[in-house]
């Protein structure tokens, strides 16, 4: 059942370069731990490259759109069209992720796997509509296991686009109107959970609006009653284009040995599915920021992952990780430019009062 | 007893600047409040810089260098003699601040109000040293009345520098041995707290070393018994040069208008000394992170201050504002650079389902 590329296994790390790369921090001038997740950034990073001098300088970030079925049951403040609309807007440069990605001279590349509308030609859209949005998971399966493996495939298609272009890491982002309902029901399928242990606001609904959200998916989780030790049939009930997309790239990227900087909600659902497909992959994954979205706090725990930033973002896009990029690169510049104790002549801890 | 110049009012917010700015980020297309801080600080920044479209592309820094007599007590995991060793290291390029500096084309300038030793002459450091060192205040008042008004001139001066070259935003980053020890002492008078509530390891004291800085914080503010209403005899009494000449610099800057970015536990201890110096200072601040050294808690819940980072840091030197430098500039880019929903021809919330 499993395509046979999601079965190969994931790139091991570097432990030599991250061992290395450990040793370094030690030697820079500063007391050791006081420069705090920068340095664990950089050791991070050092192994994941397999360098002890980490860079990033060429980031690919890639988004991708798609539209839900799901949202024909009022679960979102914004109309569907909207999905469509942001793609325009993205191609334009008028979207945050498009100011952001200008802003840190990163390459991006939007994926529209599956608008329910037809955006049109644009510079910098890949074309790979898989339908005109999933179908409503209140009532049927979201996606054909045909559909479920194009959108997986669709992802890893992105990141060996990202690593032709010779990418140091790789973001991942999304837009779909409806999807943080998505994401919610992945994760409480995945996480036994109810649904209220997972829902918000998304783009902005009201306290009525989010228990109504909570009892759609309780109902459709009733309704298809998926096991969650099998999470490709999770992601084929539940799952958005966009989500089985961003899954496959985090697994391909797993795979390649390309570092994932991992946005928000949505991402973290595609790094816990990835990780859920091929065990391991998360090893690859860096978390950029934690939501303002409440279910994020359950997923993040399940990846044991400790986010850069909490600066109450939760617009997705991969906006998030787009900023976060920037501790990255303060990171590894700190690392790699620092003098040590012995080129700076600087005496170290302990060397006793003059 | 106050300097003339201390006295001057802090110059007005621009109110309509930030009205515009908020009005402007709720036609941005995203959901409303989706960029979190990022939009805050946006807005934030318009009142301040008087300009609907904020930006940060001069940045000054400024590294404020002193020794601390209370150093002989025993207090610092380092000898004394580094803080003239960093300030070569500085001047060279291989601190962490030097590198951020860089990499953020931000002017750096590091000068020199005190310390133990003589660096010699170095590029780009403004030698005005005060003495070798503040006198130790377990045993008398750190400074004499002359040398707190020099050292707080000192940052006064350095502002004005920035000022004349046209920076957009002020931050202050200090280095000294011992310093955390002054700023606890500080900390505790202002705060009236004991010293255990303040005290911390700094640059790496362990506990039995974190203990005895306590007893000396106590023993001394025991000894002096000065008020805390009475903020400039706290200064001087406990203080060190580099702590005085950022209070003063902080207190111009709100005097110019010129935004600052405050580092970390030393950097907020002296903005809480220039807000209770002249009140209505801390208008013009923005906090860059919250210090894994402890004390930092109760000095930023004193300036009911919001950091913008948590990301265990503990270095000083200014490093955790050079890197919260960037989130500033995020927020100014997607604040400036996004199309509106009428630009974009985006759908906004509540508009319906299609």
């Amino acid at each position: 059942m499993t395509p046979y590329w999601l079965q190969q296994p994931v790139k091991a790390i570097d432990a030599d370069a991250q061992q290395a790369a450990q040793q370094r921090q030690g030697q820079l001038t500063k007391p050791p731990g006081s420069l705090g997740q920068l340095e664990s950034l950089a050791i991070q990073l050092a192994g994941l490259q397999a360098n002890v001098s980490p860079v990033i300088e060429q980031c690919w970030i890639a988004v991708f759109a798609a539209d839900h079925g799901i949202a024909h049951q009022g679960v979102s403040a914004f109309p569907q069209i909207v999905t469509t609309e942001m793609v325009r807007n993205f191609a334009r440069g008028g979207a945050a992720i498009s100011v952001l990605a200008a802003e840190q001279h990163a390459r991006l590349e939007v994926v529209n796997v599956g608008t329910a509308h037809d955006p049109g030609e644009l510079p910098g859209v890949v074309e790979q509509r898989i339908g005109e949005g999933t179908a409503d998971f209140s009532q049927q399966p979201a996606m054909t296991p045909e559909q479920a493996e194009q959108a997986l495939a669709a992802g890893r298609d992105s990141v060996q686009r990202a690593q032709d272009a010779g990418s140091q890491l790789y973001i991942g982002g999304e837009m779909g109107i409806a999807n943080t309902t998505s994401a919610a029901a992945l994760g409480c399928v995945l996480l036994q959970q109810p649904a209220r242990q997972l829902v918000g606001p998304g783009t902005g609904l009201d306290d009525s609006g989010v228990r109504h959200k909570a009892a759609v998916i309780d109902a459709a989780i009733a309704r298809h009653a998926v096991s969650a030790d099998q999470p490709l049939e999770v992601l084929r009930h539940f799952g958005g284009f966009e989500i089985a997309a961003l899954s496959g790239a985090f697994i391909h990227a797993a795979q390649c040995g390309l570092p994932v900087l991992v946005d928000g909600f949505i991402c973290s659902v595609a790094a816990l599915i990835a990780e859920r497909l091929l065990p391991g992959s998360k090893q690859w994954f860096i978390y950029s920021h934690r939501s303002a979205e409440p279910g994020h706090r359950a997923i993040l725990e399940a990846l044991e992952a400790k986010p850069l930033l909490d600066l109450g973002m939760r617009l997705g896009e991969g906006s998030g990780a787009a900023v976060a990029l920037s501790l990255l690169r303060h990171a590894c510049a700190l690392h790699n430019g620092m003098a040590t104790f012995e080129e700076a002549a600087v005496s170290n801890k302990g060397a006793g009062d003059e």
